[in-house]
This record gives C-alpha cells, sequence and structure tokens, in this order.
C-alpha cells in the first residue's frame, strides 16, 4: 500500500497505560454486557495473527443456565484437587483467594482450537503444530486488550479439566480446549495483579527473564 | 483503588487500527532499532497476563553473528521439508513466498517457557501446564501491538526445529521453545497479512468460527 499510518506518542502512552490496567478480573457486577458486545469482540480477536493464515481459533458463547452450571461445577472439583495439593500456610491461603468469577460473570466463552483445519494448507505448523494453540492465544489477548478498552473484564480460568468442558459443551472431538473465559464489568479497577494484592506472589523486573546469546 | 481510568472512544478506534494494521512482517529494511528498544518493549511484554502470575516467560535476545546464522540454516532446513510436504502448483506457490525476514532483520529474539518457575507456586497451572506457554504468547502479543505503534515490525518465525534452535542458544536444558521474532521495520505497511496478498489463503468471518451453546 505504500500508506503511512502513525500512532502518534499520545496513543502510545495511552496504549501503556491499557497495558498497564488489563486484569484478569474475578469480581464482576452482574450488569449484562450490551447487546451484541461478546460477538464484536470475537471479531475484533479475529484480527489476531494465526500460523499460515490458518485461523484454528474457535469459540463457543456459553449461555445455557445448566452447561453454565456445570461449567462451575468443573471449576469447584478441579480447584478442590488442587488445593489438596498444598499445605499448611499455602493452602490456608489458596483457599481464601477468588480464582473465578464464573457465578457473576454476565459473559461466558470458551475457546478452543481445531488443529485438522485446512485453512492455510499447513503452512507454518509442520515443525511446530502447537502454534495453533499459539494462534487463538494471540486472537484472545486482543480481544482481552479491546474489551478493558470499553471497560469491559476478563477473566481467565484455567482451573479446569479440558475434556470435561469439552464434553459439557459438545464441541468436536479433536478441538483443544485452551480456556474458559468470564467478561463482565469489574467491581473495580486495579493496576495490580489480585494475587500480588492478595500477596500470593509478586512480579519480577523484566531483567530477570532476558539471556543474552 | 477506586480511581476509574477511562479509554475513550478516540483511542479505542485507534486501537482498532493498531490491530488491522499489525502484521506478520517478513520484508525488513536494514536500519538499525534504536538504542534500548528491544529491551524496552520486552518490559512491555512483562506486563501480560501470566498463569498463577508464574511469568515462566524468557526472553533470548540474539546478537552473536554466528549464533544468527545457524537460526538462519536451520530455518533453511525446516523450510526445504516444509515445501518437499507440498506437490504440483501449491509446492511451487509455496517456493515462492518469503517467510521469514531473518537475513534483514536488525532484531532477533527467540522466546521459550520454564515450566519449571517456583514463581506462583504452581497456582492454575495443575491441571493445564501448557498455561505456561499461553502466557508467553499473551506476553509477546501485547510487545508485538506495542511494537508495530512505534512502527517497529515483527514477524514470527515458527518453521524452526525446536531442538535445533535451543541447541544454538544453549538455554536450560528444560525450557519450551515458543518461537523466534525478527523485528525491525518494515518495507511497507500492511492492512492484509502477506499470505492473504500473496493468494496462499483467505481471512473468513468471524462468524464462521463461532459455536452457540
Amino acid at each position: 500500500m505504500g500508506e503511512r499510518i502513525i500512532f502518534d506518542e499520545a496513543f502510545r502512552a495511552r496504549l501503556h497505560e491499557l497495558f498497564i490496567w488489563r486484569r484478569d478480573v474475578r469480581r464482576f457486577r452482574r450488569d449484562a454486557l450490551p447487546a451484541g458486545a461478546l460477538d464484536r469482540l470475537i471479531e475484533t480477536a479475529c484480527l489476531g495473527p494465526s500460523v499460515g493464515l490458518s485461523q484454528p481459533w474457535r469459540f463457543v458463547t456459553v449461555d445455557d443456565p445448566l452447561r453454565r452450571a456445570a461449567v462451575i461445577e468443573a471449576f469447584r472439583a478441579a480447584n478442590a484437587e488442587a488445593l489438596a495439593a498444598y499445605s499448611g500456610e499455602r493452602a490456608e491461603r489458596y483457599a481464601r483467594l477468588k480464582l473465578a468469577g464464573l457465578a457473576e460473570a454476565p459473559g461466558h466463552l470458551a475457546l478452543f482450537t481445531d488443529r485438522s483445519t485446512e485453512v492455510g494448507h499447513g503452512l507454518g505448523r509442520r515443525s511446530m503444530p502447537e502454534t495453533a494453540e499459539y494462534s487463538a492465544v494471540a486472537a484472545i489477548t486482543i480481544m482481552w486488550l479491546a474489551a478493558r478498552a470499553e471497560g469491559i473484564g476478563m477473566g481467565w480460568v484455567s482451573i479446569l479439566d479440558p475434556a470435561r468442558v469439552a464434553a459439557i459443551l459438545e464441541v468436536p472431538a479433536d478441538w483443544r480446549f485452551i480456556g474458559y473465559f468470564c467478561l463482565g464489568y469489574p467491581e473495580s479497577e486495579e493496576d495490580r495483579p489480585e494475587l500480588e494484592r492478595a500477596g500470593w506472589a509478586e512480579r519480577r523486573g523484566a531483567r530477570e527473564f532476558i539471556l543474552r546469546r
């Protein structure tokens, strides 16, 4: 195209604030999302990168109250198992954490990938088929930011047995479960992760994660 | 905190343009990145979400010309294997594609995860340990957007044998390779994926990827 698209300093500063104020939300108000918001956000997610243009992401919106209740039960079971793996004070602290907002969040979304897709003719996936999953994660990250910019919070629930979620949602047998997401308006806005505020763990400086070669 | 951070309509519109103009770049100018740009972008990436605050991402900046040459050779080998899996017209079209800008890009970055990290005390990773890799992908997606907002393009190279890259970069044996990234100023700015412009595959509407339950 040759067109020059410039994102100016003011936009970049605001974008940085968006990154800082994006949170994994577990405390939602019960207000409904605006009509069509979830579909619109999924459309934005689809602007994300995908390996070989395969677009392997599969979004499952979950509205059926029985399925939602089954997912909540699946979370409770997986969380009880996780708790049992801790002991002493760490177990007590784990038990006090609020790790999902499934009961309150007005929006429920599950994300899967379909590795068997022919779209993209397999390009880029031969030596690393897991890039299908990575594509879906990039897409949901973009959705997360777009949602936050609208004041909608998102929480990623990973304390689940993937096979159980797939069964509850009756998705094709070869789809892979990536994550389950709660969406809604957060009770409060925060610039620090809930686990940090709760004293569970702290963020480290980027320097600790860089190796030079 | 209770503070209200509002991202206004104008910002959201610009953010949407950022999503539209983010590209997987394979054609770079040779101009160097500004001093410190890569480290600064890695710092931004670390604002990304991570499962249980584990921050399992490990960034490897690659400047050594011998290691870079070895990565380029590893790409050539993997790409030749990939080409051999196509036949007829599809093979001819594959051979014509430019799939990486490794030789021209001024910035080389490899991304790994360390599942063995104790940070976060394993929270959220018990039933789905692969969320460590997903955390790293979310971080690199945030970096991708931050880079693009500065006019810096990024290209994700997945046509590589992970074990070979790990050996070239001499990283700890239990790290998992996520991807190799080229960074630099793009030759041109585009709002359509290179594979789409080359006629390899087309993007589909979001509706095709939504299931309702």
